[in-house]
């Protein structure tokens, strides 16, 4: 199979678009795969979301995303874990084996770290019954330190792994994104150590300078300081065989025509291995 | 003694300040350390400004900074080394036992974040002689993250340590700074494991937004989300005794009467303990 058998296109790399549309543009440049976000899917309804992608012949790499589990407020937590548990559903209908999650920052009002990590370890622990029940794995997913105090208190993929590895492995596993952590020294032995927890690989590029909005400073592969082929390497010797999303948050990117997004997407690709 | 007798400022702080100006302030407020910065005390002549800190009866906690080894060309190399050879008879003039390093973060045209972690090895390896001659400690920095592209590419307290571990005690050691390492999950365990390699605590608050110049977006303590109690009490328990300086990069401190910058050292730092 050629690298670009494993392409699969994000949807926030073109949030623009539909779930049609990104379905659509997908086939016209022979992405065999999309990762779906729930806003998108709720916009064009569960079922038709599902229907589109099977009819368009796509495997859908995963589903972004559940999480936000840290709140000060019990009955802000239990709704969390509903929604969270929605989500679940919502990737079990449409054919992702994997769920994306971003678990949260500090607790709002509170300095205590560590509590927002056992907060977000309850809630997995919560989640990964139903999780197995309908054969979706949770993707635990580290982000960039950056984001610590306002998205997510889990920062390395090796913190990722020990929260994952406190459950079935067919329940739960660990995203690798290059944008997060490649600047770990322990990445490439966190990645060997992770084996089949892997669930999901997203790349993109870390371009400087940042932007105001450092949620949004993604860029194309090869555009910025990124060594993909070394992680990627890794990534395929811990045993991970899945597609490979392209998620790039990038206003400029959004604004770029979908479709020479997509193409530079293919063209790009290459530069992973 | 009191907490404030160990509140060091470091003229980053105040960086539109002197050396003697900013001595003054330490001075006036009763903060019996400084922690200097090159260009000013360049500025103001080496001589001149240890006469001045001494006159005045300050501890100079530390100097910054060395450091910044990853280079493309052989030449550029060598002229970082001798500029750090320089800055490590700068901090033994000038009393201060520390010389803290920014490493440098990926060699200008490569991607190898490996090859500039081998050059800072051999870098760090050439002046740990110079350092031991002068009775200086090289404090080997990690910077967080979102630096490690364009400034530092040691981002854990863990790594700087490694790193310093090989080389003797008395000339290789690492700074615990709260902005950069505040997220790490290994941070209290690290900080245990480093010990009497702690060469210098520097203190200030992670807040958001990030500024569009993410160097500039460090709070007074308490304004942000670092939790200090427990990472002080692990500096305490590792055994470290020394000065904690206070380091504000932010321009609206930079704005602020430094009289009242001062004050509000004074008035926040019981907050780190």
């Amino acid at each position: 199979m050629s690298v670009l058998g494993r392409l699969s296109l994000n949807q926030a790399t073109v949030r623009p678009l539909s779930v049609a549309d990104a379905a659509a543009l997908c086939v016209r440049h022979e992405i065999p795969a999309i990762g779906l976000w729930r806003e998108q899917v709720a916009d064009a309804g569960l079922d038709a979301a599902a229907k589109t992608v099977r009819s368009a012949g796509l495997r859908v790499s995963s589903l972004c995303r559940g999480g936000f589990f840290t709140h000060a407020d019990a009955g802000a937590r239990r709704a969390a874990i509903a929604d969270n548990k929605a989500a679940i559903a919502e990737a079990s209908a449409l054919g992702a084996g994997t769920l994306v999650l971003v678990s949260g920052g500090l607790v709002p009002g509170s300095r205590d770290i560590g509590l927002a990590r056992r907060m977000i370890a309850d809630a997995i622990g919560e989640l990964v019954p139903v999780a197995h029940a309908h054969g979706v794995r949770l993707g635990i997913e580290a982000l960039h330190p950056m984001f610590a105090a306002d998205r997510c208190v889990i920062t390395r993929l090796g913190e990722a792994l020990d929260l994952a590895l406190e459950f079935p492995a067919d329940a739960a596993g660990v995203v690798v994104d290059t944008y997060h952590l490649w600047w770990d020294a322990a990445l490439l032995a966190d990645i060997a150590r992770a084996g089949e927890r892997i669930v999901s690989y997203q790349v993109c590029d870390w371009i400087l300078p940042l932007p105001a909005d450092t949620l949004l400073g993604r860029g194309h592969v090869g555009d910025g300081h990124i060594d993909f082929p070394p992680i990627t390497a890794a990534v395929a010797a811990a045993g991970y065989t899945g597609d490979i999303e392209v998620e790039i948050f990038n206003e400029t990117v959004w604004s770029a025509p979908p479709d020479e997004t997509a193409a530079r997407l293919r063209a790009t690709f290459p530069g992973v291995f």
